[in-house]
């Protein structure tokens, strides 16, 4: 490996992912993806076996990224790995919060055990929260409690001996609605000038790794998005 | 069943559930208990299968239950289901996670299943969150993300169209530290004058779900003990 930045993006296959893999790649940096799927700009793929638990899932991917990196650091962990379901208390409550938690919050826990053990000193992890968390979902209650405890993971981790190394920055990005060929299918009527765009999310991470305009440790940062312009608002 | 007061206690064989099972049996309250284990001084058990998974819990216990009460309402489902877990991010993260994940988020959800069919309109569905969880928990990160859920959960639970019965009323207890058996063994030279006694948050619970006292719907309720008397400040 070169002296190139080295990012790994959870979740390289997705929308918001394969951006940021396309992002870092037209940087010139080193990108390591996870994922259930390869991606195939990135350097490195690691598979995740989805029939695995929460345990075996991160003492598989731990392994095969010690191997991959060798003693190599990275500078950054993206994790943009999530999903989104429906309903309320009525019905199927246990079956939408499983499937929430598991690609929201397995997938954030295992980026800071990364985090923990292959960050540089200095380095970014950043997570996915969602703006709808910081109240009340009663909607999508599955959706909403995941997303919750990412965002008290983001404190935990950005208070001191959370066992991420010295001066690395940990931060979630809340967004509102991401223009995604996904939403643009489902909600094709909708006013796109209010959604985030991908590239936008890409360019912040690379500038974040790059260690410019950085929020505050442990920010949970919403992205909204008004006339095609978006704001990170960090104030929380 | 007679025309007494029904509640149910998930967690009824720990230390908090044992004493609210207590309380209710001494006002003459029909009380089921689903735990590990029976809790004799119920009128009936529901035994967890531990090794089950999330979505075959709540199926069992809901047809338990169905078959228990018959065509009877329930007037309190009060969980109190939990265990605690140190650690930080460096080990064992997925482990820990997982354990506070399931003692504390599956009985919330699947209390709140419960909630949402057995429960009589105005009934009352207490959870349990926890006061350090309002903030970074670098120390005990699983405890403090399953924590934080509960309490999104509750923001959820409160809102219309959460799927619970029409007027009833959501709190979550937060204690800082319960005085229980297992807190003076291991924490002997504390000041037990600042411990939350088990006995006044049962009687809480009986006030509440008599109607009496209640707090705003979706209250996150801190339980703040000092010299020996315990405070309610639902401001949260």
């Amino acid at each position: 490996m070169s002296a190139a930045k080295k990012v790994l993006v959870y979740g390289g296959r997705g929308a918001l992912g394969s951006a940021c893999v396309s992002k870092f790649k037209e940087l010139n940096w080193w990108v390591g993806s996870i994922d259930l799927n390869a991606n195939d700009q990135a350097d490195a793929n690691i598979i995740v076996d989805k029939d695995a638990g929460w345990i075996d899932q991160e003492t598989l991917i731990l392994d095969q990224l010690q191997g991959l990196l060798n003693s190599n650091q990275l500078d950054a962990v993206i994790c943009v790995a999530g999903g989104w379901a429906g309903g309320n208390a009525e019905k199927d409550l246990a079956k939408n919060c499983e499937l929430m938690w598991k690609q929201s919050v397995w997938s954030s826990s295992i980026s800071a055990s990364i985090g923990s053990r292959f960050l540089k000193s200095g380095g970014l992890l950043t997570l996915t929260g969602a703006d709808t968390a910081l109240k009340g979902t009663p909607g999508m209650i599955g959706y909403g409690l995941a997303k919750a405890a990412v965002h008290q993971l983001t404190k935990s981790l950005a208070a001191p001996a959370s066992g991420l190394p010295e001066n690395s920055l940990v931060v979630s990005i809340l967004p509102i609605t991401l223009d995604t060929p996904m939403n643009r299918k489902w909600m094709p009527k909708a006013d796109f000038s209010t959604w985030t765009p991908l590239d936008f999310i890409a360019e912040t991470f690379a500038k974040w790794t790059d260690g410019d305009e950085r929020p505050k440790n442990g920010s949970l940062v919403r992205l909204v998005t008004k006339d095609n312009k978006t704001a990170l608002l960090a104030d929380i």
